[in-house]
């Protein structure tokens, strides 16, 4: 089995973060000391990718507790519990950061002030921990769909960088790949962040599999030249229903995906689904600043004047979706069943 | 009526043109001297878009004529034979390129060499101003299509700058904001070489439409959410049957707006249409570098030992194209017509 030695959240007496917005250039971790500074990692993309974000969130709620811990050993719960408000609304559209505060919070409620930092480390641990299995899980599940030697397309990243570890989408082309049943990943660039090119092109040469990365618009000629069969993503949130929000340029890829014939894959852990919200017209979409669009490393590539629409997610309807994966199971063509069947084992 | 001032090609005693390869941040002419010069400046893409390359191969076909007279006066045939087949290799796809220079091969042809280098300039001329006024008329043309005010989409740069000047898909564009029919242009920024960004920015800043760039993966989600009626592009050639191949995440476009049902209107001149090729499946598609996807600016942006697909056209068939429009006329649904109609009457 392929051991992966990409952690880009760790855990060392403090939080430790690889600085994703510098790869694949340099390889360089951040010490996260306190609650602002994991909000601003969260909220500046340090870290990003849904689970990833969800796992630096729990470790960020222990470093939260340890900061509002006064001389007298006691914990200041308001501003703690404000402390977890202000983590959880760093990114709005992930729902794996809420899930994972509201289950740090739901401990702290029941833990008394002495227990508190071991017992928030030990549930941060449970977390990413359970999450690294759930992709084990969910690259098994994924890889068994696919039932004959193909390459597939992905879009942004959900890899081992976007987890705890391993991936999802890319957990699925790991687990295919070892099984003999993937020859090539082509990789989305994925403007205007570029996570295609600069982190699942590197995940992919650090893996040994081979890829070839598209510009987003070269997507349906790959399809209509017959040279993928499935498109493979990951997800910031499922709704109720079965709808996929994700990196913007994943519903693109899903409507060519049925023009064409190709199939479309989504993986994500469970704590992915959002089981308040009945469909993806309901989800709050991230917009970012539109210079992310008119800068290129900072340096203006279009013309004074232009402006720039810059939604970070898209939604992708049930409809269009034929196989939602997670560690409990699939769900193949998921509308009108929807996904809250999965959640039942939830542990 | 709006006068445009971009001349991205013109005639001054020899070629000039403007280097768009350094658009928005600078605004360099390069004088184009000999035929050498002029195939250099069509393969490194210093003047691009399909109807601004026939007429700068036009001009060329004046300098190689220059080039191959001797000192007696006399003009090397064979070579001059030679260096138009050269001048026509320099881009493989755009079928303006052949047409403007077979058009030139036939006047040499007709023409004793005492008169040669006058009647090619005059040929070059009216080949230039021939694409300005087909340019105007589509412009009147195209914009007759779209019934009320909306916005739309375009991709790539089908301006002033990719034609003689006003533009074919940005003629439309130009003449429907004139008769205040578009209310606001969307830009997919068209990677890897950002056109959009770069050139389609730049001329509806200089031209006061109000412009919006969009990643091209976000043009789905543009559609989804009716913030655009239709799609308006130019074409690199056109087959006898409607097929139309033009830049890279075109094709996209299509089967999205086809999904959603936005209309989308290809916009080119009548010497974009090869007569001699039954369907889109037959033209040669040109591929250039992976490192044009690979690095960004000269800087490499994805890790060293992945690859790169980086096709420079797609083909959309004619059964996704609602309407093609040029100097001649409209032809709404191709599918099953073809455009040679709109040749019929061609001067």
């Amino acid at each position: 089995m392929f051991e992966d030695p990409i952690q880009a959240v760790q855990w060392d007496d403090g939080l430790v973060l690889l600085d994703q917005r510098k790869l694949p250039g340099e390889e360089t971790f951040l010490s996260i000391p306190n609650l602002d500074a994991a909000v601003d990692a969260i909220r500046d993309m340090v870290v990003r990718g849904a689970p990833a974000i969800g796992i630096a969130a729990a470790y960020g709620v222990v470093l939260a507790a340890r900061g509002r811990r006064g001389a007298d050993g006691r914990v200041a719960r308001d501003e703690l519990s404000a402390d977890l408000d202000r983590l959880i609304l760093a990114r709005p559209t992930a729902v794996n950061l809420a899930w994972a505060v509201e289950r740090m919070r739901r401990l702290i409620d029941a833990t008394p002030d002495e227990d508190l930092d071991a017992a928030l480390l030990a549930e941060a641990r449970a977390i990413h921990e359970a999450d690294v299995r759930a992709n084990r899980r969910i690259g098994e599940l994924g890889a068994g769909l696919i039932d004959r030697p193909c390459s597939v397309l992905t879009h942004c990243n959900a890899g081992a960088l976007a987890t705890g570890g391993y991936g999802t989408a890319l957990g699925v082309v790991r687990s295919a790949f070892g099984a003999g049943r993937i020859e090539r990943v082509y990789a989305g660039e994925t403007r205007p962040w570029l996570q295609g090119a600069r982190l699942t092109a590197w995940e992919m040469v650090k893996a040994g599999i081979p890829v070839s990365l598209i510009p987003d618009g070269a997507a349906a000629s790959l399809m209509r030249q017959g040279l993928i069969r499935w498109v493979i993503v990951g997800a910031d949130r499922i709704t109720a229903n079965g709808d996929v929000v994700n990196k913007i340029g994943t519903y693109s890829l899903a409507v060519n995906a049925r023009y064409h014939g190709v199939k479309f894959m989504v993986a994500a852990p469970n704590s992915t689904i959002d089981p308040d919200l009945e469909r993806g017209g309901d989800v709050p979409i991230e917009f970012r600043d539109a210079r992310e669009v008119l800068d290129f490393s900072g340096r203006a590539v279009a013309a004074a004047g232009a402006e720039a629409w810059n939604p970070v997610f898209d939604m992708t309807p049930a409809e269009l979706v034929d196989a939602i994966v997670t560690e409990s199971g699939v769900v193949t063509e998921p509308a009108g069943k929807g996904v809250l069947g999965l959640l039942d084992d939830r542990g």
